[in-house]
């Protein structure tokens, strides 16, 4: 759909991407997700905003249906998880599937473990060769940490589910994909009841263009409060926004924070 | 869709829930989500299972296509995040227009919140009682933390962001919700190459009816291993199951650790 173009005025492009975690562990909140917020801050500085994420189980048909759905609705589309060598790291072959594609064994993925498994004194064996098996006509995400590679097919980027190896995938990948300006955002913390501010926080909004408010309340210290964050791509009007809501606080009797509270 | 009776008897009927979670604060990586783990461990405990959950951004036509896609596929269907008075909270009119309601005043809602206020020394205001809104014929989720109610219309369950008030939400729902046999889940964790015993856990899996075995590698102190978690509603094959593992480890002179490493 190359989505809402909220941030932006409206002739600027605005690259989206979504993505799929795949994973029983996350549904059955055995694991808390670390890679939703990792990889939309990641995007942000790609220029590429995250405009949904699905947690979907280890099931195959889970798996192809939300990764083709989004896919095509978004420039890029990232999943984590289920790239391992057990029996229930089925994400290539669901990926594959859901492409029409075959798995393949990936020749430099197979050197790429070849290697790992050798300098570590171990073996290729049959179940650590599935870690080579791509999408037909895939490429490599390569990283230095793990043995086994991500993986690049059409506009799908296959990533590890551990956070940190997630991370050098990421890596690996930054300054590569085209994307548009940077997302701006700014935090401005108050000690005030949100309810008490939400017409100043409309009328910002809307005063300035192309910019995002977004209302976080807090209660602490016995105190509510909220953060108000804004959010654009056009830094002098993110500016000018949290300006104007400094001065409504301000004019209302109440001290902003600039960073947030 | 009445899903995958992945850990049940064939005959046995399991109840399903999905999530959608509404925040461009998660999207943007600003807040790290904790209410997927705190929902789906929750629903475990209800003996219902988290089978999808959907990040979606403040956008009337996101909510709405989520929520009604998922509340048809699911028996119970949880929002969190968009209830406030501010105005990006657009989760009731979202939902609203996606069911063909009118959104209105709940009676209910309008006393607590003056209530609420009264006891504060404030009012109740205009801002204020937006909290009060709810698509026609919705019900109440009481909660005593906050003067703002969750609310349930059809099998839907919207709940607040701030994932101590969604806790609270879901005491109030506490065995309210028909469910099946709670999830029992066991660990065992061993210093292991995950590579090395994906033979024995696809094994163990096959062997143990309605069991379900999923691997997680770390990489700590230098040193590889994986926690081994088998899930499943009947314990007796979920602890027969984990036992197989335990000898699968010990015959491959590994030593697995109960409840993980």
């Amino acid at each position: 759909m190359r989505v809402p173009k909220r941030y932006g005025s409206s002739m600027e492009r605005v690259w989206t991407a979504a993505l799929v975690v795949i994973g029983d562990e996350i549904l059955s909140g055995r694991t808390q997700d670390k890679n939703i917020a990792q990889i939309a801050t990641w995007l942000n500085l790609q220029g590429i905003r995250l405009g949904e994420v699905r947690v979907v189980a280890d099931g195959m048909e889970a798996i192809g249906t939300a990764v083709t759905t989004l896919a095509a609705q978004h420039d890029y589309l990232f999943t984590t998880g289920g790239i391992g060598p057990t029996h229930d790291d089925i994400t290539v072959d669901a990926i594959a599937a859901a492409l029409g594609r075959a798995v393949v064994i990936h020749p430099r993925a197979r050197t790429i473990l070849e290697e790992h498994y050798r300098k570590r004194g171990g073996e290729l064996t049959e179940t650590r060769l599935r870690m080579a098996r791509v999408p037909e006509g895939a490429g490599l995400i390569e990283n230095f940490m793990s043995g086994a590679p991500g993986i690049r097919v059409e506009n799908i980027f296959i990533l590890a589910g551990v956070p940190h190896i997630a991370a050098l995938m990421l890596e690996a990948l930054s300054g590569t994909l085209e994307g548009g300006r940077p997302l701006v955002s700014r935090t401005i913390g108050c000690f005030v009841p949100e309810s008490e501010v939400a017409d100043l926080l409309a009328a910002a909004e809307k005063a300035h263009d192309g910019v995002q408010v977004g209302s976080y309340p807090f209660f602490r210290d016995g105190k509510v409060g909220a953060n108000f964050v804004v959010r654009g791509v056009d830094a002098a009007q993110v500016d000018a926004c949290l300006a104007a809501i400094a001065q409504g606080l301000a004019a209302l009797g109440y001290e902003g924070v600039d960073g947030g509270v």
